[in-house]
């Protein structure tokens, strides 16, 4: 007998009248007075469950399949046949069930089959895959990583594994972890009683970095066409449901590109990877439609067909204030927006997400190029409804005069970034690059609000469980 | 004119006769006698660069183009005609050639066009994707990624996004960075004196994690094929070609498998990134053939064809003994095979990689599973001649009181591990996995030795430049 998964059975790769294999966590057991259990198996490998039917003939049906819950681990085999009752199309008639696994006081197991509030399960987080939540937003997490991936290489862009250890800061921010082997009990100090890093690992103070930008800058200018896609770290104490301290994020940067180009790639990016999850996740997105938005993929295939709305931070400054709306943050033209300007904007005003363009440059980070009006740098956020920014990106200053200009102007020391300064000095090129924030991108696409729900194991102040 | 990259035209994506645009930095300038310069322009998205011929013509000839010199950075616009010289099939006849950026005094340019040692490369990481070794290097470590991501993919694992930060330690190993938001000049302590975690950013003691591995167990149990594919840190002092800090690592991990199951996908996935390599890179595996390794690519042929040996670790034992070879380490039952051990076994007796299996359960992790001996583990190392152990893995123990038992005998606490023993309380199921280290696997690809070659920006013991 041959071993398929749930998924390929249903999408019809082992044929009715075959003998297969199923393996997987019991989903649901009922027992009918004839004699028999309708089994549930589960896998993962898609949302559904197939049923296999169990007949008291079988050697350990008193002994086990009866006394089968939620969860258990069994490999069924048997006769693939045509579906008696509705909702599938093929069950499974049971030669054999094997059980690698009970679970152990059913009434008490943590996920166990009654609904769960996401702040319980936050706390299991190492059974939580085994919900249709978590697992319909994992499985669409899956598909809009591998999906970034594709659509990246199939635009020539080269995946580099920037480092996660950094002795920079890339955006000025102190926000940062800090990484060391010194013994906090025997710290070694300098002849001026500070703590000496000379003797830490790498020699010098170290961090976990906020962003591989700058140093995949270096490689676009070698490579032209790069990205970075992984885990980045935010030392914030922010308790939202936004907000995680280590989350993961796509960099992708271009050489001798502009906003417009930066702006194509993004929105051909996020539309090629909404796309992919109608393509393939049509059974995780109707789970979302039916319990959290019923809007969820309607919405997502509008994504798909319409065009972002482009508005330039000036132009969203006036249709703000022109709204008439009030807000509790203030709103003036040099302002950093606030999320309920942002929120308003993109959900209100416009409906769809929204490219805000050519910010004030005081509010935007010192390697954004200069626009010729010498007040707004090229940069660019994009909103999505519901969640707010998904996309930061810009042109970055290729000027090595002005960017020097400009880190004098903030007080930074350009000796202490002269490698990025170099790529000025030697071939400089225009170019441009964004980050997408992959929890934020996968909450706005399943409607789950909570990027602690989105990430298997969630980090955040005081919360590193498991 | 439309945008074309160099792969795109080598690849006779344009036709002879088009406009076409090229954008890249200059590898090389000659001038001829009749008034006109070859400049070669490389944008890294292959090995090659293209030719443009410059003449007198240009308005920006004489006060530009002859001064262009090693990547200097260039948009080239004009007409793809035939070539008349040898070496490539077509060439560009410039309308123009804007410079972008000019190369400030190229005679004291840190990657000038002369053959530099990788360790002053290294010392100029920022700037050596200039390079042809460094850039061959990162396109085949991107084919080698992606390659990864697509077998995973076609054969039904989902990536899952395991945490870095963690207050678990898989390996039972000490050697782990540790991550911190607290104050050195300021540490908190508790009424007996010891550092108060319970003030630091997690609310307590947080490491970087050396695998991803028992958090991926976890999804396994719910999505039955999974895979973790990410950074990962070991805290080593170690200073030798095969070491780093910060590593990548990918770590599939299947449910209802067993160690046969477990080498046949690692076996699947190297011979298919391999393939991905030669079916890819070929300019680049030429390169290195001609400059570090004749044989680098029909070795990697003969991988693709040729299925590995599989040998036990008690015959590996015998067969190293009976080879008659002096080793500097001992060498007996029970010994952890020393690096010379693994090379001579795989390069001399065997001389192709090599999975060996069943290790000695003394010299192997807490989660491995016993064999029926009672003496081995169901591990596998799969060693690769001339770099040594590329993957590493093992079915799991998935008997809950066999578990506790090793790890009450290894002086472990279960309880610090409830989670991972609730994976045997609740529908445990056989499983296995492995982890393959990226770098090694390119360095194994390339014949380039030294690991601090394969990654963007090497991560060691006091070097955390950039």
């Amino acid at each position: 007998m041959a071993v398929f998964s749930v998924k390929q059975i249903l999408a019809g790769v082992a044929k009715v009248g075959d003998s297969v294999t199923v393996r997987g966590w019991v989903r649901n057991r009922r027992d009918s007075k004839a004699g028999l259990s309708f089994v549930t198996v589960s896998d993962g490998s898609c949302f559904d469950a197939i049923q296999v039917i169990a007949e008291n003939k079988l050697t350990n049906y008193n002994s086990e399949i009866v006394n089968l819950t939620k969860d258990c681990a069994v490999i069924a085999t048997g006769k693939l046949v045509e579906s008696q009752g509705g909702g599938q199309s093929v069950e499974i008639i049971a030669d054999s069930i094997e059980v690698t696994g009970f679970v152990e006081n059913p009434d008490t197991y943590p996920v166990s089959p009654k609904r769960h509030t996401v702040e319980y399960l936050r706390e299991h987080a190492h059974l939580r895959i085994r919900t249709n939540l978590i697992s319909s937003v994992m499985r669409i997490r899956n598909t809009a990583s591998v999906a970034i991936h594709d659509y990246l290489q199939a635009n020539g862009f080269y995946w580099v594994h920037t480092p996660l250890i950094t002795a920079s800061d890339c955006e000025g921010a102190g926000e940062l972890f800090k990484v060391t082997t010194l013994d906090f009990d025997k710290l070694p100090r300098d002849d001026k009683g500070k703590v000496d890093y000379k003797q830490d690992f790498f020699g010098k103070e170290s961090f976990l970095t906020v962003s591989g930008q700058l140093n995949v800058e270096t490689y676009c200018m070698g490579l032209s066409k790069v990205y970075t896609f992984g885990p980045t770290f935010r030392a914030e104490n922010s308790n939202t449901t936004r907000h995680l301290a280590e989350f993961w994020m796509v960099e992708p940067e271009m050489a001798f590109a502009d906003l417009n180009d930066n702006m194509a790639v993004a929105q051909g990016m996020l539309k090629h990877v909404f796309k992919a999850v109608l393509d393939k996740n049509g059974d995780d997105m109707a789970f979302f439609a039916q319990f959290i938005d019923k809007s969820v993929a309607t919405r997502l295939e509008k994504m798909v067909n319409d065009d972002f709305e482009v508005v330039t931070y000036t132009d969203a400054i006036a249709r703000l204030e022109k709204s008439g709306r009030k807000f509790e943050n203030p709103l003036y033209w040099g302002v950093d927006l606030a999320s309920e300007h942002e929120r308003f904007l993109c959900e209100e005003l416009v409906g769809k997400p929204t490219i805000v363009t050519n910010y004030p440059k005081e509010i935007k980070a010192f390697y954004m190029r200069q626009n010729e009006d010498g007040k707004t740098v090229a940069a660019m956020d994009i909103l999505a409804p519901g969640v707010g920014e998904i996309v930061g990106g810009a042109a970055r200053e290729e000027r090595y005069d002005v960017l020097v200009g400009k880190m004098q102007a903030l007080g930074m020391d350009p000796a202490s970034l002269d490698w990025y300064l170099d790529l000025r000095r030697f071939g400089t090129a225009p170019h441009a690059g964004f980050g997408l924030g992959l929890e934020r991108a996968v909450s706005y696409i399943t409607g789950v609000q909570n990027v602690r729900d989105i990430i298997p194991f969630p980090r955040t102040p005081k919360n590193v469980a498991f």
